[in-house]
């Protein structure tokens, strides 16, 4: 099935990452994902500013969820949760700032150092485009599998 | 002075939310604010939904973290921080995501159970039209006074 | 059933926790429980504190992880886990710190927010004997219903 | 001076350790520690477990607590705290559980992934004697100079 072979999946995401609105209204450009990685890039504009004229804490926030759910698309996991309509779920999000930026860019990394059958926990590192870290995130995913059949 | 007067600052602050650029963006309004309490609202639109059609959940946690800022700018210690040219730093960002929001619009409130003098800590609640919880968010926050001399 | 009957699990739980050995070695008190709250007490001993003389943060994270248990335990959410001999697990534990308490005791009360099919979200907040609030806390608890018959 | 003596520290460091009246309580073992990093271990006992029988949830947590200070003592971020006489402040402590321990012990190993002038971030992970991964934790720790004079 097209579904499983990953070159066409990895490939369907990324068109889908492409036209995603959400993407292009912030300008979330994603570089690269595999299974249980993903990394973005989203260039500072000034209507992503807080007052201080520094990237917004939730855009930072925003990009960070956005990285770990490309982390998590290509996953075995995911791949049963899609195949029997189940759900994945965002249980949780933190953020931990550590600088501000005020110009460039902002890289996100994702991994997801557990994936368990329930609950996953992902991580997430923003770094400016010189490699100064920017923020920490991490957040807790539901896995709910779905009733229908498994494809043979 | 100016500054002081509590009515003409929440009208400069009012003023200011609605030209900023990532309300505009996103389309958050400010109903409500006073120290310590503010209330925002933000009508979901196709970009700001996930691939399920469900507000992002980053654009929950930056209507959380815009919400509480707005619920400290009038609080006693942020005009300490402002007439000392000091700075208020979120420390971090924590958002738990209760239920989807497929239409309508999401409400946000936020307060200050804990103002202290160099740590506060920031509670938000984000519910639908119909008042069910969405999330609950809460953020630690840094107060640093600055070197300038206090007005007379 | 007897374990149906509000009165005796109540009384039930109340001795458990009396004799419960971890209870015991910490000299946890449970003053007050009920469906989606408790209140629990902890007096200051030398063994409790850390390097500066305060109840050191770890026993502050354990009460607090005590008394959102026990106020879980009332729950019908919590009837229908021990019925089909499903689980409750912590998914996570957050503690934030407001005040160090170098004498007299904690005073933790818990209650449930959030008390959903799958996740459900508890908060706490431990005060001292004079009532300032010394912390706050939060925890995920993720609901696995068993596979054992229900009970007619 | 002696307290600059890497090697004393750490020897005055160790035998505070194996004389502190929480580690005797719980039986907590100082393995390894050195600046950034400390590493401790702790054999599960019945009074350290939860009604399921497994190593409790506050328990963990405390052992991730102390060892995140452990690996602050010997930073010189810490050292500067000491001679002017400023504290170090545990702002939060959060907890991730991932698998129960039923029996054996617990080994902690903590590292300081961010140490700035005024907020460290700390991570810890809490394994099995298999190397089974049991929790992860994070602590936001506030450094404050005091005001007395630097040594020469």
């Amino acid at each position: 099935m097209a579904e499983h072979d990953p070159e066409r999946l990895h490939q369907k995401l990324r068109e889908f990452a492409e036209r995603f609105p959400l993407f292009r209204l912030l300008g979330v450009e994603l570089v690269e994902f595999r299974p249980g990685y993903a990394r973005t890039l989203l260039p500072l504009r000034d209507d992503l500013k807080n007052a201080n004229g520094m990237m917004h804490g939730g855009i930072i926030a925003t990009l960070i969820d956005i990285t770990i759910t490309q982390a998590m698309l290509m996953t075995d996991e995911y791949q049963r949760v899609r195949e029997t309509r189940g759900s994945l779920t965002s249980v949780d999000l933190r953020v931990k700032y550590l600088r501000p930026l005020s110009s460039g860019h902002a890289v996100c990394e994702a991994t997801i150092p557990h994936l368990g059958k329930r609950i996953s926990h992902a991580n997430a590192v923003v770094k400016s485009a010189e490699d100064k870290p920017l923020a920490f995130g991490d957040s807790t995913i539901l896995i709910t599998l779905g009733d229908a059949p498994a494809p043979k």
